[in-house]
């Protein structure tokens, strides 16, 4: 039987990559799409790489139907998001993509967005979208939140590692090179092809971007103590992909069996020969994430590079792989493309 | 039943997208791969974006046993391709990726490639590979020539309007703008991204480049007189896609009704409405082909102006298409994917 | 005795360019700036790539005292330019880079802009700053029309030939490949850069781009009769350049002839040798404009593809060298510094 | 008086960029161009961006006359620059742009190049050619090595540091983002574009890179024991540009002061205020580094962000600067011109 699909916020890059992989899926069907500004468009038009497709006209939300909807993908902007998840059937399924439901505890969410909290019960249920880590709470979710796309990126170098007790928690520097498209459609000055193009720049840094929220929660559960790490984004010059250099002290060797251990059935992550390190170009366009390991030259210091795709595995390549396991779906459905290069 | 494909010259871009086409098509299996140079590597070794798939190892071409082969994707340099082809058994189905096998006529071979042709029976044999035209042709063939990508780009824009005698064939100018990787792998000085990326500047100008021989063929042939065009191809900073921009004399309501009807069935022809125009962007990674058409401000004058993936539609994806064919295969097995943007 | 130099609209890229120039002018030194919007900002808080030169602060028009300004550079919007150089002292010198006056007539600035002329009397007076073909007029100016970027491309390529008598006006097709920067720093969603990179489309197709007035009243009034071409531009996923390939009916050779004769003496056009055909690559940075011609093998027609920055041969470099005329400067003044590559 | 200057090895980038530089500069002319496999071509035809420019042919290192040289550049490869640099003239200034005069210790050389220097005489006489740290010496030196050019990337960025004991030696993570013209015009398949560009990699990660047998020297001299830092470069898809974003412990504050007093008279050092960060768009081009300081939110923890232009500031600008104060002009002469935006 074919579930039926509805996405909220189509008109963004997130919501394009849903309906781009679920041309493909063999048990869902988009049924539904809003974008509130563009309702009444055509997916077509606002997409035009979509248009050989047959997909319904672009409505408002309050226009849809939810009763003939089975899973609902939630692509909207932080914020409106939790507003409008709050006004949602409560039986309803959904895969959140934005932020508003990564952080459990009402105290983080209000420290790093800067508001309280509009559904803090749903807060409470939403279920982390870290689909290898939480994959059992997933199956059984009605609310999955999407982790953010530096967060999972980085978390998929780290996790096993910490959860081994194979790295130092205190001595985590993650310097991750972020391409444009995670910053989404907005108009902004230096989003410009003009202003972004040939050049590289940190933002966020000093501990200021969102994601520490994730890292701080994440990585303090797995340890047992709070657990601060440094994370430092650099805008890339190119449209998909995060390569995640993350700076550890451990044994290399063991970091890496420590990984090849943990991924080894994981149908999506591709752990690399000792020594050998990934590139974003690797995974561009697929719902793959590739870990590669390299000893420093000091030693005990060990570099754990990953490398995905924001749009896929970090956006909606994982939600997607979350809606098949809450659906009941073979886990890898629709998602096993391999990346385009180059 | 699977058929089993075997792709020769697996280690260039073409091989590589026939690689990641079939690896999601339903009932071929590549069950052999070649890279002279790098025989004994793994795909992955040459190809790590294509590290999950189970593949078989890189041999010479000698070591094939071609008896267990259904069909041939030949990915092989221009004028080594025809003895290649010569040598391999006089049943196996080929599809040939190269120039060697385009041109019917040995003259003009002879004219456009510098040299006699080594296999000038082959060369009467083979099915031009222009799946939408040529479609009876190539389901009873056994060797089917894959077209230059510039060559489909322009022909999409301009065979059918030339078949109906809506335009002048004397007073044809197709400007191109070619992504980098139709240029392949080699290691030329122009194709370093310092060199490439960042600008522009046209190449083989002034009616030396190669296309123009198929050019003369086939619109001379649909004219049935000698008909040459202007053809001037420009390299671009980036690496998928090719736009034809093509100035002809016709009239602009007639030429995209002519189109659109042409194209109305076709799977992979996507006609805009008139007035639109397509773009690189919104075909890359895809075997689609957008077509778009404007009337100019002066009268009789109209501009179509086709986009399409040189290594899909434009090589690989057309390669695969006319396998399907030859195989008795659904016609877009495996070829459905949506572009990826951005 | 240096020249005191304001620029009007110094928070977009022509003017950021100007300034880059005027850092190593002799003789000019910039006494004020304007920013409406930034008025209050340093000019290294908009374009911090500035931040090491000792410039004045950000101010509005009207904070500025123009009779200590010797020349004023007008880099404005379109419209809005019109007004404020009406409201300055008819005494001052102005370059204007906008499109506002650069159409003598007013019938036809209505026809391209969709409204009439708010200054008919100083768009009668404005000189057409192509300076290398109105450098006599320009030295007598005080008020001179910057020309487009693209309309400057295709007239270097194409004016000696016609008043030569060498082409046919009437078979006319420019095809212009154009860098983003040309854009301006607008917040437009299709100059993004995950929109733009990439990929490559056409814009303002089929005769509805506005350089076109440009074209019509300069070949025209060259002809002696109307004269109508056709021209196509295509956003390029770069900064910086434009390449105009202008396919046009006339004797290569003489055409080659006559471009290396009307320019042989002019210090910012390069005319390859014949055969040979420009990159923008190799006039990035610069106020160069290089020029190839290359004949068809169409017996009778002929390619000459120009090059050069927009920003500055195509705008704030021609700025400056019309204002060297202005002031009595040497024509070069300023603006020698070689391209930069890669 | 205008010095007699010689380039060896003009056909690379960095000997276009000197040539860039010196077009503009009051008082060297470049009298003799070399380049062994291109002798006998003009500069023009190796490179077209310089076709304007009045320079000597192309030859062969053995057939300029040295005595008729003030100062001699020296762009050669690695390894064959000390064979060359050991056969010129005893008395003839030498700037070199190569690996080859770096490292002070024979025993360094031998560890890092693989093999014995040829030349460890001149190893000794050279001075290490990071202008702002060694400017007496490079006065009276008649051999100069120019540094790596991550190396100076992060040397700007850590130097006064260490010296003013503000950091931890042993916790310096240098992470850095390189500019794809620092690998020369060499061909690689790596370099093509198809390759490189829209996505990046580390590359020589865990303390393989060359460039850090630089860095054991250097701040193993401050420091006054052995001190080792980790460093990864990564490839960056565009020309011009090295971002080093460096990890350190330290007072944020402190560091800050510290390096705004090192650099407050330095042309070249722009110090950006506290908190703000460095783009390499606002240096590319040009001669110039920016850096900036901001701490982490895990007290005691510092990043410095630097950011140059690996082919000027990192090369051939170093290499002039130097060459200003070897020859006795100012040392900022033919540097001055602003960085290229957009």
């Amino acid at each position: 039987m074919t579930a039926r699909i509805a996405i909220l916020g189509a008109s963004g890059y997130t919501g394009a990559e849903l309906i781009r992989f679920l041309a493909g899926h063999p048990a869902f069907r988009v049924t539904a799409v809003s974008a509130d500004r563009k309702a009444g468009q055509s997916v077509a038009e606002v997409f035009p790489f979509l248009r050989h497709l047959d997909l319904p006209r672009l409505v408002r939300i309050d226009e849809i139907d939810f009763s003939s909807v089975d899973l609902c993908f939630c692509a909207l902007p932080h914020a409106t998001t939790q507003q409008v998840v709050a006004s949602l059937p409560r039986t309803l399924k959904i895969v959140d993509l934005s932020a508003d439901f990564r952080l459990r505890d009402p105290a983080a969410y209000q420290e790093w967005y800067g508001q309280p909290h509009a559904a803090p019960d749903l807060q409470a249920e939403a279920v982390y979208g870290l689909t290898e880590f939480y994959r059992d709470a997933i199956r059984g979710a009605r609310l999955v939140a999407g982790t953010g796309c530096n967060a999972a990126a980085v978390q998929y170098a780290v996790r096993p590692l910490l959860s081994a007790g194979l790295i130092d928690p205190d001595e985590i520097v993650a310097d991750v090179k972020a391409g444009v498209s995670g910053a989404g459609r907005s108009l902004r000055e230096n989003l410009l092809h003009a202003e972004l193009s040939g050049g590289t720049h940190a933002y966020s840094a000093g501990g200021r971007h969102r994601h520490l929220g994730e890292f701080d929660q994440e990585f303090s559960a797995i340890v047992g103590r709070p657990v601060r790490i440094q994370f430092t984004p650099h805008l890339m010059p190119f449209n998909r992909g995060i390569l995640a250099t993350c700076y550890l002290r451990g044994d290399p060797a063991a970091v890496h069996a420590a990984l090849a251990a943990a991924y080894g059935a994981e149908p999506f992550l591709r752990v690399l020969p000792f020594g050998a390190l990934p590139s974003t170009r690797d995974i561009a366009g697929s719902n793959f994430c590739d870990i590669g390991v390299i000893g420093d030259r000091i030693s005990g210091r060990v570099v754990v590079v990953s490398a995905m795709d924001n749009l896929a595995k970090g956006s909606s390549g994982q939600a997607i792989q979350n809606a098949n396991l809450m659906l009941g779906q073979a886990e890898t459905a629709g998602l096993m493309g391999p990346p385009v290069f180059p």
